[in-house]
């Protein structure tokens, strides 16, 4: 297994080793960069029902746990907005602000951890099926818990399975290119090497397995069921969501719909 | 940010590339490695508790999710077996088992999506203060659900306090050395690299991330506290718990204590 050693050891932490040393910019006193992504004035703004927590219907954690599943057979039914809205405060939501101390730039608090505090991702939207939202693809703007309405996709549904599936696996990627939302986490690499420099990606990369653990349980206490995808075509996502693919690319890919209601107390 | 590129390279997924193809062990017919770590059979076994979700005192969903922390400042209370069985079952119990396949091996489900069911993780535990539990190294045996003792240290606050802070950083790691318990979960990689070769490792750490949510909110669930630690001496810690560094080594650490009981309702 030699040809896999500089991935496993892309997978350890280095920071006491001096050939892996290094003065991030965080160091040197470069300014923090912003928390989230600066968004253009003229994308149209969606508001979002506060978050509700008597939604979440199955809202045992213990039973969220025991029935974690992935899930891709979803019903015909929308996803509201306001079960859209639990989801992503789930996920993402911003809860607190910690002021900037010394050169650390403002942290936001969330509901789950981020190395650093510094939350690297940005969440995307893939639209199909959201009651009182045209189908495209939004972004959310987590510190002011809104949707901005990103781009219209002619297609979407095609274009979502061929950047699942790629040429071979079209037939397959069906159920993915009708699920009536997908969630599509991009990352911002320099939030993370701003402070943790090559370090960085290691600890971004299990970052957003946190956030999406977290889709899980809230569409399990929804009645909704996720699936989580890792391997997909980068390049066709990239494009879909309008990322350059080198500052900015698409890392975890999470398809969300409704299930059958169970009979069961 | 040149330097960076190939760790951003290694972030993406490369399933439709071209340059990165590749033929799997499992695609060549290779057996499936083992789901679980074979044990020497002189370790002592220690029974654990049958998972009581009514010690899950806090047991709402929305809850665990809006009082999710990063905790460093624990009380001197023990944790419990019973908590402990709790904890171990939330992030890395087993369910249910699939039979094999085809050539896919068996595959177990729990809590927590790993990429193609493989579940490449195993949990240590380094324990300070457990009720019933002598201080030491254990492993969790997921199949049986049940613990191992795995090795005695000698200095083992101080090992810990090192392996966490390196030479320069003793002091603040005496937080963590003192750690009622701590969660320890190292890679074994063949187990993801089998199926997925070269696009295994970018997958394997986003599992540790689902994995380590599930920590956080099942102890907030039962009044405790959790901190990930994500930077750390790699072969201070591959060496404490008696791994090679190469086909098995530490990945991601999160330590746990009692907090004090809010007076809030």
């Amino acid at each position: 297994m030699d040809s896999f050693n500089d991935n496993r050891t892309f997978m350890k932490s280095g920071f006491d080793l001096p050939e892996r040393e290094f003065v991030s910019d965080q160091e040197r006193g470069m300014p923090p960069p912003p928390l989230g992504k600066t968004i253009d004035n003229n994308l149209k703004i969606i508001e979002l029902p506060a978050v509700d927590k008597n939604i979440i219907q199955n809202s045992d954690l213990y039973s969220c746990l025991d029935n974690r599943r992935s899930r891709r057979n979803y019903t015909d039914g929308p996803i509201t907005l306001e079960e859209l809205s639990v989801l992503l405060w789930s996920t993402q939501g911003v809860q607190r602000i910690i002021p900037a101390y010394k050169n650390t730039g403002h942290i936001t608090l969330r509901p789950v951890p981020s190395a650093g505090g510094r939350h690297t991702y940005e969440t995307y939207l893939a639209v199909n099926n959201v009651t009182g939202l045209e189908k495209g693809i939004y972004i959310y703007l987590p510190l002011e818990h809104k949707l901005a309405f990103w781009n219209s996709v002619d297609d979407l549904q095609d274009k979502l399975a061929y950047a699942y599936g790629g040429e071979n696996y079209q037939d397959e990627a069906k159920w993915f290119g009708r699920a009536p939302v997908i969630f599509l986490w991009s990352c911002i690499p320099y939030r993370g090497e701003w402070r943790y420099h090559c370090e960085a990606h290691r600890l971004m990369l299990i970052d957003i397995g946190h956030v999406c653990q977290n889709l899980y349980l809230a569409c399990e206490g929804i009645g909704c069921g996720t699936c989580a995808i890792g391997a997909y075509v980068q390049k066709a996502f990239d494009e879909l969501l309008l990322l350059d693919g080198q500052d900015e690319y698409v890392v975890y890919i999470s398809a969300v719909g409704k299930l059958e209601r169970k009979d069961t107390p």
